[in-house]
């Protein structure tokens, strides 16, 4: 049987940095435990447009779709602010998430009890916090048209479209409950059904797929305000909370900026289960490009090391893997390794981008 | 000269018992200051429905333009959770802001020195915390059409649309730019302009405001998620945020949620300047309708209380006045005054809501 195949788009400022240590971990899997991968690289965002003129040529799009996993760095940078919408290098990203139909974005928000005194909120607040945003990916106002800026009389008018569809709604709240089940039983669904009428037929759709099948698991609903109120004052009584595109950004880079740690969080967009156990897959830490610090050796790079262990879980079914990974993670943070953005007044040892992707190897 | 006329709508849950206290604050300004208000009471919300079928009647809607401002308790409850979108509670409130033109929308998220304790962030995060979030109120994917749930095939589509013209983005620009110019001289607009169109405009058109006629203004902008994130980590960044009535929902709840201290915050919604000085007014704290705890005196009237200080400064230009009431309520709370959701681990005197609102007068 062939190698799993996996495609790695780096992409822009920090993602290059980080991703040469995550390369680290895929070796090690060849060479020590005889779980090899077909790798291959190629460009997305800025440094695609700056090659091709484009964030994201149909060539690479094509790879994407063949491979049976993505792993992507970041995109973007100042150099990039003045494109075009069209090859702003955010439409790389877009285009794959897209095309790949990948409508189930998990992003887990977890806190590192190592690291509880990054989060600017109390310790006993955020301590142990685990929780999953799965965020619908491919539709809502991301994508939907009309869009665009008109002019209208002698002014512009800037329009852009939510729209969801029945079956949208469903395969993502599947997904939701699906992932619940092999966690805490419980899933929150966020809207503003009191002002928008696709909230409303969110709200009913999440509802029936629970009542039809999911009826074990606990679901509550909540206007979105609200959440972004309630995971600032106690998020620990989330367990998975689904939720739209948009909602689902603001959601979900909130719920990571309460763990404090920012550079430790991964996340797995997921595409429909297929016959193969392979659902199309890409995997990329929450993180941005971070242009300020990018080849300095100052980025953290176990995000993406730990975007990684999720392609393993999710898309490889090698949860033990995972799990050695994600051990190997916790032990060097034990043992007081520190890339700069988690250096505390607390101290600890602090390294470079290499050193701490050399030590989660030594500790696998 | 006719005395200023206040239209008074209490509302539902806890709005009726803040509003008495309210009152009383009215009072004292007639009786020992000799400034007088002509006041009017109507239904809004859930009330208004079960009296005439409807949560704003054609004659309420009359009487809210005819009057200097309005002052309004909270909206909503469980016993309308199921009534058809078209009257629900929440509908009355946005016909008031629609057809009262309130597009501007001040939301101000300030830390009680007494209270910094009650926030889930560590109090040198949000001790001193003053920031004013000003949201559009009037546009945006709350009202733009087409909207609606259509049957397509066989299935349901969910549909609303953000719409923003120049010019409502320019004139809500305006308002945060000269609300900046009274305070510490700083604007970051918030949009997502790296996926939506509508938010390309935004950013531009608050550019074009900010170059023509406020270069003296320090602009900044960001992404809307990005916004959240940084309100997390850092909220003291800030001075003023302009956004849209979407992101402005979402982020004016997370940075009153900072606070720790919901009860505590007003707000208002106004229109454009008027030739009279007086534009088109609705004050309202930013907590809701709290069915849970109604009708048991354990409200926390300050909120309200406050909101009538805005009404006082921005409608009737009485900042003196305005000054006067807060720092009444500055000295119950370092008297160590607390309703139920002030009662923290270090204690303070229990007092039920019209206790507070009698110390509050008593203190003016
Ligand atoms: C880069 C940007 C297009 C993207 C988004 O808005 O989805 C990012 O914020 C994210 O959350 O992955
Ligand atoms: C009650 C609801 C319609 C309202 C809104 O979404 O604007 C509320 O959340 C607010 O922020 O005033």
């Amino acid at each position: 049987m062939a190698n799993p195949s996996l495609l790695i788009l780096a992409g822009d400022g920090i993602g290059p940095e980080v991703m040469t240590e995550v390369k680290k971990i895929i070796d090690w899997f060849g060479t020590k435990r005889g779980i090899a991968f077909d790798v291959s690289e190629d460009l997305v965002g800025g440094c695609a447009y700056d090659a091709h003129g484009t964030p994201l040529t149909d060539a690479t799009m094509a790879k994407a779709l063949a491979v049976d996993a993505v792993l992507l760095g970041a995109v973007g940078g100042p150099k990039y602010d003045n494109l075009d919408f069209s090859v702003k290098p955010e439409r790389g990203l877009l285009r794959l998430r897209k095309e790949m139909d990948l409508y189930s974005n998990l992003r887990p928000a977890q806190c590192f009890d190592a690291l509880a005194d990054f989060s600017s909120l109390k310790r006993e607040i955020v301590a142990g916090l685990d929780i999953v945003i799965v965020r619908e990916l491919t539709s809502g106002i991301y994508f939907g048209e009309p869009r665009g800026i008109i002019t209208e009389g002698n002014e512009r008018v800037g329009i852009n479209t939510q729209r969801y569809t029945e079956s949208e709604i469903a395969r993502v709240a599947r997904s939701a409950f699906e992932l619940a089940r092999r966690r805490n039983n419980k899933v929150c669904s966020m809207e503003k059904a009191n002002v928008m009428e696709s909230g409303i037929l969110w709200r009913q759709v999440v509802q029936e797929v629970h009542d039809k099948d999911y009826p074990d698991v606990e679901l509550s609903h909540m206007y979105a305000d609200a959440g972004a109120m309630q995971l600032t004052r106690w998020p620990k009584q989330f367990d998975v909370i689904v939720t739209d595109n948009l909602f689902g950004d603001m959601l979900s880079d909130l719920a990571a900026m309460l763990t404090g740690s920012l550079g430790m969080l991964p996340s797995a967009s997921l595409g429909a289960p297929a016959a193969n156990g392979r659902p199309k897959a890409l995997y990329e830490p929450v993180h941005g490009s971070a242009p300020d610090i990018a080849g300095q050796g100052k980025a953290n790079p176990i995000a993406c090391i730990l975007s990684f262990a999720m392609a393993l879980r999710y898309s490889f079914d090698l949860g033990d893997e995972a799990s050695r990974v994600e051990q190997a993670v916790e032990k060097v943070l034990a043992d007081g390794l520190r890339t700069a953005d988690l250096m505390g007044p607390e101290g600890g040892t602090p390294v470079s981008t290499s050193a701490m992707g050399d030590a989660v190897v030594a500790a696998l």
